[in-house]
């Protein structure tokens, strides 16, 4: 069990961290949030959605937002599509890079986004096959990993079964879920080999959430069986949409502390991630989640 | 890497956490809250410390607690003892297991208990001999283990002269404290190994801080090196003393939830754990630092 040397971390606190926020900021506040996480050194920034305003009315001013970051050269601002619409939307507004979603629980496509797995993964085909024409890299995403909340367990096949098949469709890197962050690094290990016997590990990525408090056990074991990417969300923003006041997805700050720690390399500075969570904690009006910003937040009032 | 079958949790809220927590409880709630945890499986609970009322009032009421708790067959009650007068007054209390401690640190040794870490192993040698004579068992917790909040790094060749020196003594077990939460698992295994030289890994207890978030992660590399004990504290009870507002112990429900989740026996029923959890921060008028506390009253609110 060798750990990498470099992990790329993906910052998602702009879209789906606030996206699950209870609270609002405006177009301005999201350009200088996303600005400072570049600043930061993260070298993939998960902008906006493109995404209907009437479901999602916190990605509303997602052109606003892509018109107004400044693109950093070397850093990837990926945006979310649910479909051909959305594709074409983002591209209109300069995206480079769209990312798609599927699940690996059956129940919680239907409860999710009303339809069957299958029927999910037939609607960003010609996403796929678009982003493919026009040059657009494309990520994919996959949910209930480690659990569903409508259907409990998920198996391990189910996962790499979704996960290959977004891969086929042309997705340079597999974004693996813990939604409900229900994992233990016993079963996050089990699942990742499932997954990697249909695709190398290289084009892996793990998106934990801290909703039990297991993410960066999590990430580690992830790590131990080589996993080099992770997607984390400055500040821990965005709670659980699944038990409302617990814990969302494992901040950023945490990670690369851990990172930092295990001597891994991620080009990011630590300092400077905990001055964008604060900035944006303080638009929000909120606590980090992050238990290194509380941390930093009380040594320095100390 | 073979995880071990069973953990034993030792339950530190009581005393580590209510010692370290701003708010004060009368010694009947204390009593309640050491006899829920006996009632929720776990199978060793620091009930208190004998130490100079004037310096740790929070302990002040060691007599009336050790009196009161029920004292349910099989667990062990142990209690924190500075010195041979300490000693004899937790024997008057009716203990029947001691703990002792010493730090890896020059730096934290002379702030904390203003002595060197020899003179502070000295003043044990007579509790040692003691307990020996009177068939009293003997805990050492060595502090500091990856990090001093005065000196900065620790070296793994500290920890395991201090904890070898403990063991010497004749403590049954030693458990190496993370004081304020600096460790990364790497590190961590790295100390560890250092210790497992000189002293049988079935004789180590792990005892982390959470205050950047890595201890998880680290239990879990604890874990794989073959440590098969855990301190921690219900509800993350205590803060820590180094950084105010931020967190101090690991939670028990966090951890005990890693536990079930990688099929490890503990013993410890995690409803009841939560339940005591539930009822000391009531008491505290205070959040659960817990993870797993905080995501199951978000779901029994929902």
């Amino acid at each position: 069990m060798t750990l990498p040397k470099k992990v790329r971390i993906v910052e998602v606190g702009p879209r789906d961290g606030l996206q699950n926020e209870p609270g609002a900021v405006s177009a301005a506040v999201k350009i200088e949030l996303i600005n400072r996480l570049a600043d930061a050194g993260l070298p993939a920034i998960e902008a906006t959605a493109f995404v209907s305003a009437k479901w999602v009315p916190q990605m509303a001013d997602n052109a606003v937002v892509m018109a107004g970051i400044r693109k950093k050269p070397g850093v990837a601002y990926p945006v979310l599509v649910p479909n051909l619409k959305g594709f074409e939307a983002a591209l209109s507004a300069g995206a480079r890079e769209v990312a798609v979603f599927g699940a690996a629980s059956e129940a919680f496509s239907q409860k999710n986004i009303n339809c069957s797995i299958a029927e999910s993964l037939a609607r960003f085909e010609p996403v796929a096959q678009a982003a493919k024409r026009q040059g657009i890299a494309v990520r994919g995403y996959v949910s209930c990993v480690a659990g569903c909340p409508y259907q409990g367990a998920v198996e391990p096949a189910a996962v790499a079964e979704v996960a290959a098949e977004l891969y086929r469709m042309g997705c340079y890197e597999v974004s693996l879920g813990d939604t409900i962050g229900v994992g233990t690094p016993g079963k996050i290990q089990a699942m990742l080999a499932a997954v990697i016997q249909v695709l190398p590990v290289e084009k892996l990525a793990v998106h934990f959430h801290d909703t039990y408090g297991q993410a960066l056990a999590n990430l580690y074991a992830a790590l131990e069986l080589g996993v080099a990417t992770i997607d984390s969300s400055v500040a821990g923003l965005g709670g659980c949409p699944y038990a409302k006041g617990a814990s969302g997805n494992v901040a950023t700050e945490d990670v690369v502390y851990m990172l930092n720690g295990l001597g891994i390399e991620t080009g990011v500075d630590l300092e400077l991630v905990f001055e964008a969570g604060r900035y944006i904690c303080e638009q929000l009006k909120r606590e980090p989640s992050s238990k290194v910003a509380r941390a930093l937040l009380a040594k320095k009032a100390a």
